[in-house]
């Protein structure tokens, strides 16, 4: 089972992302999708978009504190994004794994967890190359970084370092949507969470240097040279019609969700 | 059946987009994707995708010819794009109309034309909607034209005018994603083609003119009143490392695909 951890807030594009990212994990067999609202409660777009969507899923929420969230104007590496979302993700999943025993108990031994963001693009072969994950499985990621992908570099099998274009020497330089732990590492190593105190660049490695070393980590998608997931972002929509029409009286439909 | 006219062209993020588009795609049943290079030979990216896309295709290219394509540092409101590609989308089904009799061709009497550029965001719900189209149906498009939608509005249900933020009074005020056609209507009116010289905003009219009047056109999703497709756009990806990193030959490898 693959239990996916989404960080997501509302934005004019949220439902647009929420939608495809779901006809993507709606292709992925016994995944379940565990979405986190930056919100101080579970919205009804979230709800209602969750509950039409034929996914199994967990819904939660848990609103970045004010002093931590990027500011309109702030440079978009300032603060790390999605970090209380995904510990809250961990937490229920710990939750869950603790009050779990017997038959059920043991297959979650042999699930994984992901972390992926909500505009990210996603392969249907990336799942399958992190279905079987010992530890923590790492794989390229296109179009992060500046670069055209970054990627774990792979000698006789082992990650002996990474192509980045910034600060290779970092514990573990590796982007988000390039790596996948064992649940049952998450469940044993209980410490492991987000620093969202961390210094750009460094999130990633808050999390991972609780749970392993670069000796340990377990190449997929061809020994890390295929391309099975991409950072995308999509555009923030321009509504300056929108603003003219609205001083007017004539704007959108508030009623009409988006 | 659905055919589904996409035209693409090649950048940095071309893979991705395809690969979200298909995930949607193949959860609709009897949908015929027509995807149009914007290049002058099919590129091996686009071949070997659609390949492996387990999708119903046909694979076509078509270059814009040099005079019509937006220059870097253009605004992207100067020329239209992908207008030559929608056309080479109607040749083909045109040619294929031509060719097919008996039980077939009754078949194609009930099937629709839907143009889906490749970074739009279209929910499964939509493609129910379009799929009974006697001429001409419309509904909402969400994130267009500087608005948080666009739609017509519908009146004792007739569409009688349209909610934009520009011109309204255009013969059809509708963006390329806010309407599909039923194919007996493309094949018996062959001179219907979009006119790739249009005016900004006038690209959709050149062609609905010859189809339709605003008093024939069906208004879907709810009256007009649900947003099923959303016209996001995709960040154009920065490569400021991967160009430092080239000019000391540590580039990304140009033979991995991303
Ligand atoms: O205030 C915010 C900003 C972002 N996110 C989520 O955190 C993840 C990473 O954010 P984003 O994609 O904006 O980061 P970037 O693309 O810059 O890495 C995404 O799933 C977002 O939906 C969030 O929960 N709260
Ligand atoms: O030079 C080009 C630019 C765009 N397109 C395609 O034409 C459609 C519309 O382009 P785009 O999404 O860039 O337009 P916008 O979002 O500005 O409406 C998309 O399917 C693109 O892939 C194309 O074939 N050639
Ligand atoms: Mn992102
Ligand atoms: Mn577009």
């Amino acid at each position: 089972r693959i239990y996916v951890i989404t960080p997501t807030y509302a934005r004019l594009v949220q439902k647009a992302e929420l939608t495809r990212l779901s006809h993507t994990f709606l292709h992925v067999p016994q995944l379940h999708w565990i979405v986190v609202e930056d919100a101080p409660q579970q919205t009804q777009l979230v709800s209602d978009f969750l509950s039409a969507s034929g996914l199994t899923y967990t819904h939660l929420n848990k609103l970045t504190p004010k002093e931590r969230k990027l500011q309109e104007g702030d440079p978009n590496w300032l603060k790390p994004r999605g970090a209380e979302q995904r510990n809250e993700g961990l937490r229920w999943l710990r939750w869950m794994g603790s009050t779990v025993h017997g038959k059920e108990a043991a297959a979650l031994e042999e699930a994984v967890v992901y972390f992926a963001d909500d505009d990210n693009t996603y392969s249907l072969q990336l799942f399958e190359e992190m279905r079987y994950t010992y530890r923590v499985s790492v794989w390229p990621v296109g179009l992060v970084g500046g670069m055209k992908f970054e990627r774990p570099v792979v000698e006789d099998g082992k990650v002996v370092r990474f192509h980045t274009g910034w600060r290779p020497n970092r514990p573990f330089p590796i982007d988000m949507a390039g790596f996948a732990v064992s649940l049952r590492l998450v469940l044993t190593n209980k410490e492991a969470l987000f620093d969202g105190d961390a210094q750009m660049g460094f999130l990633e490695s808050s999390f991972l240097q609780h749970l392993v070393t670069m000796d340990d980590l377990e190449p997929k998608a061809d020994l890390c040279t295929k391309v099975l997931v991409w950072h995308t972002r999509t555009e923030k929509p321009k509504m300056k019609r929108e603003e003219a029409l609205l001083k007017q009286g004539m704007g959108s439909d508030p009623d009409v969700e988006v």
